[in-house]
């Protein structure tokens, strides 16, 4: 019911493991990606850091963001839209800032590489933050954040995609999802996990719900004249997905505020392309005409925990605040108030432990691909 | 209707002209504002800070947050919770870092200052970042935001606050409505201005229904119990705001999160009070028990653009985000799509120009207040 606070939280998780899947190790998928990279003719070291970004998803239970995007990524290298041995720089910098070109490579590669940047930059002077531009397609954002974690640091990161939102009021696709991640170091307790996009819906929800032949909620996607719509399919009929609020009367101009502070920080900072220029993942699909920039563009923060007060003092007050918001009172039917990134967390011991289930077509899909580089899976 | 793009963008500003405001000249309100913060003892330096400060909200539009406070800020201040002469300074900071002690003073004053500390750091090393403790109420964000502007800077400004919005799941008050501004500056586009509250419905709009007496549509606000509700008056009731996304099934998990994260940044970084343990705005409010921190707490940041790439470019590029999302298609009834800081930079005009409505009551109120310190409005 719309307006209503819904108790099916776990909605989105049951389609993990119905009877279709097939259960993978994370070593298996880990060591057909590598495969599949090292084919593309990415370096060892390249390929084993795509593998492990792209792999993370499945791992926190974001399948939409990993292997089954696999054979997306390298039909972008078939196009030539993706370069397989790029040489990363920093092209402009300041003692806390940089400008990365990642020279067209695999988002994959670009993201980790600038996220560490930033990360020296903090160690020296506090903070570190980088644009990057001429990237493709990241993973998940989450991933990169929580690279800051093991230093001490709080993580941020973002990424521009291809346009997909209509800001409140249009009917035009303008932003894409585009994502923030924010990852804060505690004590005891596990870290601060947030990664969301900037819409009501991300589009791997509405893909799930293809799959099941199933309606959306009103909220989620517009018909292509901006009228609202349940039909999870209305995309592929120039509809367009909601900015998180999902309408002007729940707030939808601070979903479209906050989707275009990514654009900015991501693609204007930087010098990538931006709004509705930003290059689509699916190879097939016409790149866009007159772009501005260069490919797609991320944006990176790394701030030093001590450089604001003693990271002990930071921990005891960080464990305080997560217990006090686990233990808040919960509404009849709801077991706890969760810290962002306790889902993800319990899914990736679990999926490390039981492995990763794939759907049919997605296991299809890497097999044809497997075949037609003739890597085993 | 829910979950419907509605048209009517202009309803909440519908309440600004009604026949019982009385209108007044930014200069009459400056100088009624100065004279009462001198006889709370402010510096003359200090009362002029916060005038401006404070009636920036008045001339944007977000009258909450203006001159219909000033009583409220004296009564911290008869009640002891606002220093009118604080002694601010840097308690701990890196080349790219400070965080700063407000001394209890009037968030109008200290914001300023931090937001200072941000721009002379991000001058020196191309960012600036602060982490504020032991400050009050700050007004709107946006202002100090936009102090970046004339520096070829972004400004990101954003606050804690007390309790009122319960996270996914909840029924407890853990967070303040907690705004995000962020400010970025463009060519000859005006500059792109972000400034909201992490909630669907910030308190303010709660407000202007309870003087009308009329129903909040449904995902704003929920029961004690944590069910639906449109009672603009259930916050007395026990009942509590809900995070921007307003249901799970809408992602208030991503609203919740954006919330914490100005919790955290905000008071855990520097040294504050954080989720149910922020001081209330109202005098006679008690405060929390067992407080972990002091204050209230801000955070603050600047970027130079040209620490990431020449200004000129970046303005270049701006200008061209501006204008190709002002021009996209609209939906029908609707004239064009707004960029962030578009309304509230016609209403200054206006403002500035026409002058000030007040409704009643606040004119009693100042007026109140006026006789209570002897100073005439």
């Amino acid at each position: 019911m719309e307006g209503r606070p819904t108790k099916g939280r776990l909605f989105y998780l049951k389609t993990y493991f119905c009877k279709m899947d097939i259960i993978y190790t994370y070593q298996q998928l880990y060591s057909f990606c590598t495969a599949i990279f090292l084919r593309m003719g990415c370096s060892e070291t390249d390929a084993a850091i795509a593998s492990k970004a792209l792999i993370a998803a499945d791992l926190r239970g974001i399948d939409s963001h990993g292997v089954a995007r696999l054979t997306g990524y390298v039909r972008l290298w078939e196009a030539k839209r993706v370069n397989a041995s790029p040489q990363l720089k920093i092209v402009h910098e300041t003692p806390s800032t940089a400008v990365v070109d990642g020279d067209a490579g695999l988002g994959l590669v670009v993201a980790p590489y600038a996220m560490q940047v930033a990360i020296d930059k903090a160690a020296k002077v506090g903070t570190g933050w980088v644009s990057v531009k001429n990237s493709n397609h990241f993973g998940i954002a989450g991933y990169h954040a929580m690279m800051a974690l093991p230093n001490e640091m709080i993580g941020i990161a973002m990424t521009n995609a291809s346009a997909l939102v209509a800001p409140t009021f249009s009917t035009e696709r303008m932003l894409g999802t585009n994502p923030i991640a924010v990852a804060i170091p505690a004590g005891t307790e596990p870290a601060f996990v947030a990664d969301f996009a900037t819409t009501t819906a991300a589009n791997g929800k509405l893909e799930i719900l293809q799959r099941k032949n199933a309606d959306t909620p009103l909220g989620w996607v517009q018909t292509k004249e901006g009228n609202a719509s349940t039909n999870a399919n209305e995309l592929k009929n120039g509809g367009a997905l909601l900015p998180l609020g999902s309408d002007r009367e729940h707030s939808s101009h601070k979903g479209y505020a906050l989707g275009a502070i990514v654009d900015i920080f991501s693609a204007i900072l930087s010098g990538a392309n931006y709004g509705p220029w930003v290059p689509p993942f699916p190879a097939y699909v016409p790149m866009p005409e007159h772009m501005p920039g260069e490919g797609i563009g991320h944006f990176f923060g790394a701030m030093r925990i001590d450089a604001f007060r003693s990271a002990d003092d930071f921990k005891l007050h960080m464990d305080k605040w997560i217990k006090r918001f686990r233990s808040a009172k919960t509404m009849v039917g709801e077991e706890k108030v969760l810290i962002p990134g306790d889902p993800e967390r319990e899914m990736e011991i679990k999926r490390m432990k039981e492995g990763i289930p794939l759907v049919n077509s997605v296991v299809e899909d890497l097999k044809n691909l497997g075949q037609r580089l003739s890597v085993s899976f």
